[in-house]
């Protein structure tokens, strides 16, 4: 694929490609698909002059076909004789919805998946002109300012999870933010289940850790990142961004599809902090072959909306994503998507099902450190408590990048010994 | 279903009921899910108290097999001798998320349809308790407020999209704008690709079109409800909400799959006008039988969260969905979700190559005329012109509430009768 906003025609043009499948004709439902995202309607209209359209209509720009199929991979209510795949392109100009990413969203993701000439139909990618790096602040600490905040300025930040998700109390979360902060924690963040309830209020805990983080901090020099869940309605995720701020936090974090795209944007105008973008619900784009947005195309609309940090799974995690898959992801995100200074790369993070197991594998896949590696059980599961959790991924990520093999390394690292013979491979 | 926020033992939980396919057992993984939606990771944790999993663990309420096969549906790491589907229900105390649409969407949506032992999951529906309607708006005008604003004191809305979807200016749309008016119009809406584009800004679209209008309002005592689609940024979103109430305008559209829940609510709070909710792009969560929402679930977050109208489709639409979803859906909008005067019921908008051929079945099965009956093609390629296409609806639905048949009333009723020449079912 030639993608990735690196093209140098595209200067008043959105583009995007889909994975097609229909009962028709490729080429005419590519056209049916341009018509309805610049038309939209089933009869000839009179407005609808050749002007119009070549000023508005949406373009196809290329069409490979890839297979033929006996039957359709999505209920269909056309009967074909036979289900026709291809990768096609469109084009749209900009001046059809400005520099908008809710909008160009309705243009790119809109009324067409659900259109009867489609069997199956996920977007690949989204190329964005280089104005939308000028009216987006994009990343505000990316992957510099987040090293910057954390004083972590080589290696991955080792990062975890508070668990139980919920339940915990205030004072619970703290004792537990100590213990893991005295262990040498880098990063820490709530689970997406533990936001603002009442048994847990983020105005208590933010008090309870940030106390905790502050003396840690003045005592030590350094001051764990600790991403607070503020995932809620727009006004509570500003009062809450300040007063992560005002009490010495350094990065809130949200369910970017509980709260949307918008949101986002209003919120990085409004906060200075890192905003830690969690993907909860990407299932429903992802599971399907035949239906959904990859997330190569997702992740650039929440990089130019303005989150920091993305999460991309990992190898053999505990979900369905593959491990190929997550490398990918992770790759976007540490890829331009503009030129320029603000280049709107933010840190992958791994998380899910992650221990000292798989970080020899993740690093060679990658090559590349800017990156958060989160673990839960990996680290509080480790037999020798959160601190040998903690240095044996850290020790992990030492021995991988040194190029020495994890026996080897662990040979004389008890704590990477340990994880080692706890965090066999679990998930394939 | 025994669903619809009508049980009165649920005045503290969450409940949501599942579609599920899984390589193993069924009530192994609703156990998986309820864990994974309440602790979340693959360690037993020391935190994890028995007390605590019973305060704040997702709890099974029922488990019905409902067959089993020799595929998976969805590509599963996890192979299996058999694949096992059920329907499951889910609860939640409330105390784990608080009343907070954001937050529940991140529990009962969340980190679920990704799990490597789920082969299907749709969300079939929630039940959100009463609190709910206490703390949130929901629909502002509602019903009875569309009719009061339009003047349709009985009867559906006659409605239609302007279109060319994107290409006419500011000017062109006030044309076609007093044209329809003049033809009878009670609704008019933006296409969801006309927003706020250089090429029609909506500042300018506002004032020509509301000057249209007014003076359409001052000389007949008739407004038509004019949607602008204000879909963009928060801030954005406010002031041109603004823009159109200080012009006289009395709608505001917004996808809301572009804008988010959040947005929607704060949209809700600035603005007394009501908001009509498009659903482009639903068909990301509709079109897989074996991962997605439902709209029986889904509607109940934007109605909610304050939306006034929401989408339907329709009978024999040009989309992909089958006429029975589509009554199923609208009628979900006519049924109250909560107790009480806020019973949030909303306008069910009939739209997807609808015209005066579906009326009469649509009315058979729905048995109301609470509802915004849109047509595009349906009005715009009416052989007569716009006044024809809008007479032809109207008389259409005449015809249906009074139980003559559309041959019957066809026959003294040309523009009727033309349209049941011209619009012929088309799609099945």
């Amino acid at each position: 694929m030639c993608f990735g906003n690196r093209r140098e025609e595209n200067v008043d043009r959105i583009y995007a490609e889909y994975d097609l499948e229909t009962p028709g004709d490729l080429t005419d439902t590519a056209a049916i698909i341009a018509g309805e995202q610049s038309s939209g309607t089933f009869m000839k209209l009179a407005g609808e002059t050749e002007a119009l359209k070549e000023a508005f209509g949406a373009r196809i720009e290329s069409i490979v076909e890839t297979g033929q199929f006996d039957k359709p991979s999505l209920p269909c209510k056309i009967d074909g004789t036979k289900y026709t795949r291809g990768k096609i392109r469109l084009s749209w100009s900009l001046a059809n919805m400005g520099i908008s990413l809710p909008n160009v969203l309705a243009t790119v993701a809109g009324n067409l998946f659900e259109l009867r000439e489609v069997s199956a139909l996920r977007l690949l990618d989204v190329e964005f002109p280089q104005e939308f790096a000028q009216k987006y602040a994009g990343p505000q600490a990316g992957i510099a300012g987040t090293r910057l905040l954390t004083g972590v300025s080589s290696g991955p930040l080792i990062g975890t999870i508070i668990k139980p998700s919920v339940g915990l109390s205030p004072a619970d979360t703290a004792s537990l933010v100590l213990e893991l902060a005295e262990g040498g924690i880098d990063f820490l963040k709530d689970d997406e289940l533990q936001a603002n309830g009442p048994h847990c209020p983020i105005a208590d805990r933010v008090q309870a850790v940030m106390t905790v983080l502050n003396r840690f901090a003045d005592s030590t020099g350094k001051k764990p990142m600790y991403a607070f869940n503020i995932t809620g309605e727009m006004d509570e995720m500003k009062r809450n961004a300040d007063l992560v701020r005002d009490a010495g936090g350094t990065c809130v974090m949200v369910g970017i599809h509980s709260v949307g795209l918008p949101c986002v944007t209003e919120l990085r105008r409004h906060t200075d902090l890192p905003i830690h973008g969690h993907r909860n619900g990407w299932g429903l784009f992802s599971r399907s072959p035949d239906i959904g947005i990859s997330f190569i195309a997702w992740q650039k609309f929440w990089r130019i909306a303005g989150v920091d940090h993305l999460h991309v799974n990992g190898l053999r995690n505990k979900f369905s994503e593959d491990g190929a898959s997550s490398i990918a992801s992770a790759r976007q995100c540490l890829t331009p998507l503009f030129r320029g200074a603000k280049d709107f790369r933010v840190m992958p993070v791994f998380s899910s099902g992650q221990s000292a197991e798989q970080v020899e594998d993740t690093y060679k896949a990658l090559d590349s450190t800017d990156l958060i590696y989160c673990a839960g059980g990996g680290i509080m599961g480790h037999p020798q408590g959160l601190a040998g959790g903690i240095s044996s991924l850290r020790e992990a990520w030492q021995a991988a990048v040194a190029g020495v093999s994890l026996e080897a390394y662990s040979a004389t690292h008890p704590a990477l010994r340990a994880a080692v013979e706890t965090f066999r491979p679990r998930f394939s």
